[in-house]
């Protein structure tokens, strides 16, 4: 019972739309995958045992309690003795009783866990974003003029840690690898966007209520729709309750037709309205708009900032030396128009990205690195396991490409470069799982595809993507523009190669088919090599075969005499190809409000009297690394933190200094709230104190060292323990309340 | 002489759209101020009394001249004696070789300094924007389908030139300062763009071309006009000469139907096709989208940044603890759909905008910080120097605010903090002057405003704006949305305050105006203090005035018993009011550009056969900040090599090893071409050394000091000319080439 949240689009996955888009990895067919037990469950899984004899045991329970109340009205009638209706009134109480369990089992079940599981889960979001908002951690756009679904501002720490957040991205990524980091505008010419595929699937289905003309995602219509019906109504048979589920389960599979189809048949209609709702359309997801005055060039803000990458693959070829393999990434907004935004942060209309494209030799995807990675240990749930109804499970990463789960070197580098990534960032690794793509989810052309997948209140929600895509995307714009982008590797020395020629004889087949010569030449020419030399063989055998001929729609003769098949050795002094493209690409805003509801809990106060907020956030990503609070409002106190800011700011600290006359306790508080590591608190003029804010503990330093003490704590050059273990512990009754 | 870059655009301060926009306190009504002398002079200045007399000059001349040639003619047709012809060719020679003397200086004067100044400018610019583009500093996006106007990518060296630029502008503005930094999207809503105007008034006058439709920018086409015939025909009358440059002076200022009239007037025609134009027409320079599926949500992409911060007003403020001044900041992409773009970086479609909003009380500008820039130098341009013709200069910043040029210091603490930025990015302190906005520039209701302009090969270009724009804005959307965008001062005890009060005796008023009772009791109302106190005696002395009504067009006669006029005194608890903002804004990439050539040098090779490129970034933007070379291709010195790299990344310096088997002298080159500021060498495996790129001095470090050593010069904790004193200096042959 899993939830997944695809990073860009569902449907853009689905079966109209597979073919071209760049994003069709992303997919939320779940219930193909759906028996995998999971805590969160916001979707049904198919039919399970359990929830199928639920149902049939709550319909003959249902009928057990009518045909006993009418036993009992029956014996009412019929004046019976008092403890014989006692008796039928009993039992007509212990059925309805059973009735209830019955019921509340398979509330349970269709809901996923335990029921006060998913409320808890709710109140547990619900305080985060409550925290999250009134810190301004994040805002709706344009509140006061009330907002725009999809948009969001990040407020003083949210820009604090996204900025983190990034920094720590380009270090981890970018300046480890020597990767060509670059940066192009959104705005972006029609023509790239037709190459990538987007201007033509980019799409997902629309329906519009047909009075109104307001928009819904078709698909999410009958979702809910389904979702409603088995979870409301517990009473439908088991058999109407599994063609809901088959419709979930399929809903990213089916047609424009198909879907129409099925909101005609359930009669769903607009919901804010119950007017009737048009058939389903594509609606593309691009921001559309002019370049320049004349109106006649079309542009879109961009949906990703990789084809920014791969139209510069040339130059940055040359830049590499003209060496395989490089990577080049780029952090930046990318764009999508959603027809109706939900789920808060998780599904917004402008996010930022943060891509890499791995340019390597299709024949050797080795990686230099990988052994600093194979020996890494975690959560991944390959295909196979997905189809077999298991669960994710701890896997050696060496393990996985040794065995071929994973399909190359590269990959697997990246995807234990992206699980170190966000681990240290601060994501719980038991939250975390690499998974596979099943083959209908990736695209035709990708060798292999995998999903750092993190799980929320939301569900699993799909943060990075990990996609081997072949040279697809080099391909379709040199393609498009004419400028081969392909790479070469210069041999040491000429190598002989063996190279199949097929030399139709122009003359003899002109005899012999005249007007439709052509065609009969361009589909010999077009013979891979097994045809070809199966063709040979059946010539110099026999001297006569029928042949295909596909543009003329029949099969024509072909004589010795009209094509000689033959392989030639040739010396060639470099091989051009062009380079397959390994490309993670992270939803930045994703993985911030997952590291959010990670970091969040709740702890009473002192007092006892109320729950207090606290981010756990390591230093690396936490807003403000440090406060500096004077005890009392005194000027000697005030003197001494500006000292010690004065120091903070020439190491870099991010900080703030509180000289409200608040209660230390309630200072202490509010910078919780925050997910401040460090507080200083100064209580004399030659030594201060330093909390950490997870275990609250405080040590006594000196005024001088108190900066660098946090400093190398919050770049990771010593850690707090061994900060606890050199100080004197300080223990006065001011701390906290 | 000087040509201006205006920062966003030049005809958004123009008459026509002056009122709403923010962005009209750019301007380029250049002739205004030409008579500055400058290097630089891409446009003529008024008429200046030598060009004026060389026009003269060069017209007598050319009468001479012909004269001469006339009497030559004669004296051939006369059969004059050879010696007397021979005089007279000489005397027409010399005459020719005056008017060449007066057509070059005429030249020299009009294109601003002595000609070769204009060549060798080109010719720099050429020799950078070569370099630029082929070690992809940037890169025309899109390159590959040839590209579209006004987007640049930046390739790898110029996207970490950026990123460093924003990291220290964050230290030395968000951190140092404590400034809230958010994140706003850049698709916006209508009603956003509305109350701040740019709906209305973010426009450009264009032309098309009536037959092909190609549009061009009106103004430019008329500036392009005169700036021709001024330089090109230099024998046009001083009074042609003159009215030229008033149009040039006015450009800004013109009409739409002005505009209009004086292009048929110089019946100026369409550049390519000399296709007659349109009449001018505004364009509003918006990228315009949709947001959502309706097609009911118009959107535009922000063209500048502040508006998200002004939304957020009230948030910030509670977020502040409700306290004055604060100031909040955003750094991110901004859009210009550009009629037609030129000039390169300096005027694209799309840009990184850092913008800071610092709120303050319009009664107490005063700022804590102030002190610490009030004894900077620095050149100045004050509206009275511009006004009566005289130059920038060096003025104390500090004399500036106290002598009340500069306007309040919180503006003067903003102008002492970008210089310091600029300079420390590495802007020649030479080159770079804050420039006063005229009088005429300044939208309505800004106190004041100031530009940082930079020296470019193109002129001067306007790179920061910085202005007091008073309450302006949050009045703008607190109107809009009805959300009050207000701070509050408590007082600290309820003061009492006098406050006028006008109360109509509608009685009176209903029985003399009967209809019009409302209109009069309007006007009343409406009245400021001065002039109800001005009634009030008046009634007092006279017992009954006139009074204009002017929703009535006419006067009405008020009695004393009509209205009562008098002060009251209240008391209050606190004052509330519209904050005032003052706001520097900054074109990254405008900024970046002028670094580019600020660094740009060539020096000749060793072998003195080739220019080699340089750029002098100072460690803190360089692009990478170290380069690693074994010397020879060898295992060992490779090893070495990557001990180096391993400590070098350890220490977060960005870098590169380069184990090509190119001459010690070409890896040196190329890396001064990258403006990498240091390069070790590994000669042994025991010690390496360090070299400087523009001294081209070495030193001999250990290994193990290394990484360190470059650590300490790129941070700025020592210096080069430290590291030279300190180690011993290397003099081995085999540096450079």
């Amino acid at each position: 019972m899993r939830f997944i949240i695809p990073f860009i689009s569902s449907s853009i996955s689905s079966g109209h739309n597979r073919v071209a888009s760049r994003l069709l990895n992303s997919l939320s067919a779940n219930s193909q995958r759906s028996t995998v037990p999971s805590f969160f469950n916001c979707q049904p899984p198919p039919m399970a045992a359990s929830e199928e004899s639920l149902r049939k045991a709550l319909v003959e329970k249902l009928s057990a309690v009518e045909a006993q109340g009418n036993a009992v009205r029956a014996l009412k009638a019929a004046k019976a003795s008092k403890p014989e209706i006692d008796a039928a009134i009993g039992a007509l109480n212990n059925l309805k009783l059973e009735k209830s369990s019955i019921e509340k089992q398979l509330q349970a079940a269709v809901s996923g866990g335990d029921g006060d599981g998913a409320l808890s889960r709710e109140a547990f979001r619900q305080a985060a974003v409550n925290t999250l908002e009134r810190r301004l951690f994040y805002i709706p756009s344009f509140k006061i003029y009330r907002g725009v679904a999809g948009l969001y501002d990040y407020g003083p720490p949210g820009c604090a840690v996204k900025s983190n957040v990034l920094a720590f991205w380009r270090q981890h990524f970018v300046l480890e690898e020597n990767m060509l980091e670059v940066d192009c505008p959104c705005v972006t010419p029609e023509i790239v966007l037709k190459a990538s595929g987007h201007v033509e699937k980019f799409t997902d289905l629309m329906v519009k209520d047909e009075k109104t003309g307001t928009c819904y995602r078709a698909d999410h219509l009958l979702k809910d729709f389904c979702n409603e019906k088995l979870q409301k109504e517990l009473t439908i048979s088991a058999e109407k309750a599994a063609e809901l589920k088959h419709v979930l389960a399929t809903l990213d599979d089916l047609s424009p037709e198909a879907l129409g189809a099925k909101i005609k048949e359930y009669g769903i209609t607009a919901p804010d309205t119950k007017d009737p709702l048009s058939d389903p359309y594509p609606f593309n997801l691009m921001f559309q708009t002019s370049i320049g005055p004349s109106g006649l060039s079309p542009g879109y803000m961009r949906p990703e900032t990789a084809q920014g990458i791969f139209v510069n693959f040339k130059d940055l070829y040359y830049y590499n030396g003209n060496k395989l393999p490089f990577a080049a990434a780029q952090i930046g907004q990318a764009f999508r128009n959603e027809i109706s935004p939900r789920q808060g942060l998780l599904r917004v209309r402008e996010f930022t990205l943060a891509e890499i494209e791995h340019f390597v030799d299709p024949e050797d995807k080795s990686h230099p690195k990988y052994p600093e990675v194979a020996d890494l240990e975690f959560l991944m749930f390959p295909r196979e396991e997905q189809m077999s109804g298991q669960s994710a499970k701890k896997i050696c990463l060496g393990d996985a490409v040794s065995k071929g789960i994973v399909n190359n070197e590269t990959l697997g580098y990246f995807i234990g470069r992206v699980y170190l990534f966000l681990t240290r960032l601060g994501i719980d690794k038991d939250r975390l799982q690499f998974r596979q793509h099943l083959a209908n989810e990736m695209a035709h052309y990708a060798a292999d595809c995998w999903d750092a997948e993190i799980e929320c209140s939301y569900g699993w929600v799909e943060c990075v993507g990990i996609a081997d895509r072949s040279a697809y995307d080099l391909r379709a714009h040199s393609e498009k523009s004419g400028v081969p982008l392909v790479a070469a590797e210069k041999f040491s020395e000429p190598r002989e190669v063996e190279k199949l020629v097929i030399a139709p004889v122009k003359k003899e087949l002109g005899l012999a088919f005249k007007g439709n010569q052509k065609n009969v030449v361009e589909a010999l020419e077009a013979m891979n090599e097994k045809e070809a030399l199966e063709m040979k063989a059946a010539l110099e055998s026999k001297g006569e075969v029928e042949f295909y001929v596909c543009t003329l729609g029949e099969n024509v003769p072909i004589k010795k005499n009209m094509v000689s098949i033959s392989k030639e050795k040739r010396k060639e002094h470099q091989r051009v190809f062009t380079p397959s493209v390994i490309e993670p690409s992270f939803g930045i805003g994703r993985i911030i409000y997952c590291l959010f509801e990670h970091c969040f809990y709740t702890r009473p106060s002192k007092a006892g009297d109320e729950q207090l907020n606290v981010f756990r956030f390591p230093p690396l990503v936490a807003p403000i690394k440090c406060t500096v609070f004077p005890l009392v409002q005194n000027q000697q106190y005030e003197d001494v933190a500006k000292v010690i800011s004065k120091s903070l700011t020439a190491a870099g600290i991010s900080h703030k200094i509180d000289i409200t006359g608040t209660s230390i306790g309630k200072r202490y508080a509010r910078t919780d709230e925050l997910g401040v590591p460090f507080a200083i608190t100064v209580d004399s003029t030659a030594d201060v104190t330093i909390r950490e804010r997870d275990s609250k503990l405080q040590v006594r330093v000196s005024v001088e060292e108190a900066a660098s003490i946090v400093k190398s704590v919050t770049d990771g050059h010593r850690t707090w323990e061994d900060v606890w273990e050199k100080f004197p512990h300080h223990t006065s009754g001011s701390a906290d309340d």
